[in-house]
């Protein structure tokens, strides 16, 4: 009975499509995900690795041969193996080099070369080419003449006898013109050219803003290098909204969800670093009062409302501001407006939060001018975070950083050492 | 002199594709957004309200009138006028659809009556059917007749009298067969068929996993209603991916940049007011001890450290979990798996950081009991963060809410009064 499950379980997993073992393998525990992966043919192990997260194939691949890794590397296309690179062991690389023809090897080494968030690292090489001296009916013999095209072609990339890109013909166009026109007739050459060295981010952005579903990658010299496809670029949006949240909550990566204990206590430690260096400066500046505290116990119980609105008002700020920044719509005259718009919002929310949280103080202390000190500090707390909020990433992003990462933390521990700060000294100069 | 640069920006503008028009007008304050805003000409304003933002396009639709604003959508396809009707007033919808030819009217009710996160709102009419007795020739040829395509058609759809879906022909097949061959012969039947009232989210699953271009939108019947294209749910993915952020970092939606101060006041309050009651909350929880504190103030300056760092490792474990259920991933025997481990990470974290922080209070205050205290408060603090990290997003899933709303905040307030009662707690027990 055993053996007939297994071989319904095979013959349902030769049926899947890569992605969808992907998401299998990744939400299986280790010890079944690896007897999974042992059934996956050798001819798509390439594809199903390519489709997993980090930190799971980093466990598929663990577990497999060298031999086995080279195998797997068969039946993918240069870029996808460039992907791959990086978690296969130097050997494997080495044996895969060797194995390849001439011309995939060159383009193996080329997509190894781009950096991890630039255009090259995005860039395929399936690009069909046209000469733009030819009548669309010898480009339609000549589609026919292939056994496949490659996915992803909408436009036939038209280039002169140096590869220098002229123009693209749209299949569109291509398919509702008369056979005898030429090419030159057809194609445009308004089009996007990417760089290799571009950031990824700006392709991304081009296929976000002008719907498209391919682009070429071309040289300083406009010779056509290969090209990027919507899917790719699907994935990247992802994988950086993936990662934003994740650092936003302080994981360094993407974290296999079963992955050993150690394992994790690793991916979380720096954050975890950062926030008690920034919990313990917290501490320091509140032990600075201690003897205030002694005389008005009331004001270790009250301190934490000033911290907490604090922090929540200083990352909305940030929020909008670092989102802003990557959309490019901040320039020197608009921080200004900037600046004065959130002040403006920091000064109404302080009175009408402040109000409210003075109000609950005096209904609890029975102190008014306890309560009077905790509006003007919420007040003089939510002007620091407006400030800081739109500061703090306009900052990261002068110094070459990116503002999404860090900000966040950073406006926390200043919003609560600050808040700290400012009503503890505002109640010892006032109520003591 | 003034003149001649207004006909240098006209000529500029008019040269823009419309999202880039839509990114300058999010970029300017509202004075220089109007003005450009109205140097936009009327075949083009359509387009480039589609791609502002909700709150830009707010701006600039109240600045318009409403013979300007049925004019603009004549320029626009039943499913794009859905898009912005929830924006326009009544009588301009009322005119738009007296205006309209029965087909499209028909088209526009359909449209709007889609729920905003089906896949009835991402769905367009753009769709070009054949029939699957028909020679490969006569497609062409059917095709050569029209004057344009639309974009993103990657495939033929393949309906009977009936208009039920067969199957499709994609193009990139269309171009490398046999000009005599029939659409039966080389259509596919293995394809993604989409319901309107499906999740929008499961859209974007499959354009992810399958690396679509294209996907029909089919009746109970099998009847051919629409498509939806990639570049829908590019637009779609990127808005998911900013909503989440901003309603983590507590803005109720998108914000206009240059937003009145009152308007952001409007947007920002509602997370504030609960922050403020959770806030509220922490303060008794600490009002509980107030006796302890007076006796060793030492705790007042300590306790945000168990608060803090039990928020950090509970963010941390809530978006692991709360990005495992977006997949699919979690069952209920993975869940025992995954509370075994987060409770397994906390364990070693807190003994890890508790350690810490213990030799830092000790170093401070030379008082090796409330050093020990801190440590055993910081493992409970982590090991409640853990397992409340698990179960939050667990139980808003099970009562059909989005785990990815309000976890953070709940976990947040968790570990912040959870964290000082435990603190507090076990310094009145231990320590006084």
């Amino acid at each position: 009975v055993q053996k007939q499950n297994l071989s319904e379980l095979q013959h349902f997993l030769d049926q899947l499509h890569p992605a969808d073992i992907a998401v299998i393998l990744e939400a299986l525990p280790m010890e079944d995900r690896l007897l999974i992966w042992s059934m996956v043919k050798t001819d798509r192990d390439g594809e199903v690795l390519l489709e997993t997260s980090d930190a799971v194939r980093e466990t598929l691949i663990t577990d497999m041969g060298n031999h086995e890794l080279v195998a797997a590397t068969e039946y993918l296309d240069a870029d996808e193996i460039a992907d791959l690179a990086p978690d296969l062991p130097q050997e494997v690389m080495d044996d895969v080099f060797r194995s390849l023809p001439v011309e995939e090897r060159e383009q193996l080494r080329a997509a190894m070369s781009y950096p991890e968030d630039s255009v090259g690292a995005l860039m395929d090489f399936d690009v069909i080419t046209i000469r733009e001296d030819v009548r669309m009916e010898v480009v339609l013999r000549y589609l026919r003449m292939l056994e496949e095209m490659p996915d992803h072609t909408d436009q036939l990339f038209v280039v002169d006898r140096n590869e220098q890109l002229k123009g693209v013909l749209l299949i569109n166009r291509l398919l509702v013109s008369d056979p005898d026109t030429l090419v030159a007739d057809v194609m445009t050459n308004e089009m996007i050219k990417l760089h290799p060295d571009d950031v990824a981010q700006q392709a991304a952005n081009a296929f976000e803003r002008y719907d498209l579903v391919s682009a070429s990658v071309v040289d300083d010299n406009d010779k056509l290098l290969g090209r990027v496809t919507v899917n790719t670029v699907i994935d990247f949006i992802r994988d950086k909204a993936e990662n934003d949240a994740l650092n936003l909550a302080g994981l360094s990566e993407e974290e296999d969800l079963f992955a050993p204990v150690l394992k994790s206590v690793q991916n979380r430690w720096v954050w975890l670093a950062v926030n008690l260096v920034t919990a313990f400066i917290a501490s320091r500046v509140i032990g600075l009062f201690e003897d205030s505290i002694e005389k008005l116990v009331a004001l270790a119980a009250l301190m934490p409302i000033i911290a907490g609105i604090g922090g929540n008002s200083g990352n909305q700020t940030i929020t909008m501001i670092v989102r802003a920044l990557a959309l490019d719509q901040i320039n020197t005259s608009s921080a200004w407006k900037l600046i004065t718009k959130e002040v403006g919002v920091s000064i109404v929310n302080g009175l009408l939060w402040g109000t409210i949280v003075g109000l609950f103080t005096f209904a609890i202390y029975q102190n008014a001018e306890l309560g009077l000190v905790m509006t003007l500090a919420l007040v003089l707390n939510l002007l620091l975070a407006a400030l800081l909020g739109v500061l703090i990433p306009l900052t990261l992003r002068k110094f070459g950083r990116d503002p999404a990462i860090g900000s966040s933390v950073m406006i926390t521990a200043v919003t609560d050492s600050g808040g700290f700060f400012i009503f503890l000294g505002l109640a010892t100069v006032f109520l003591l």
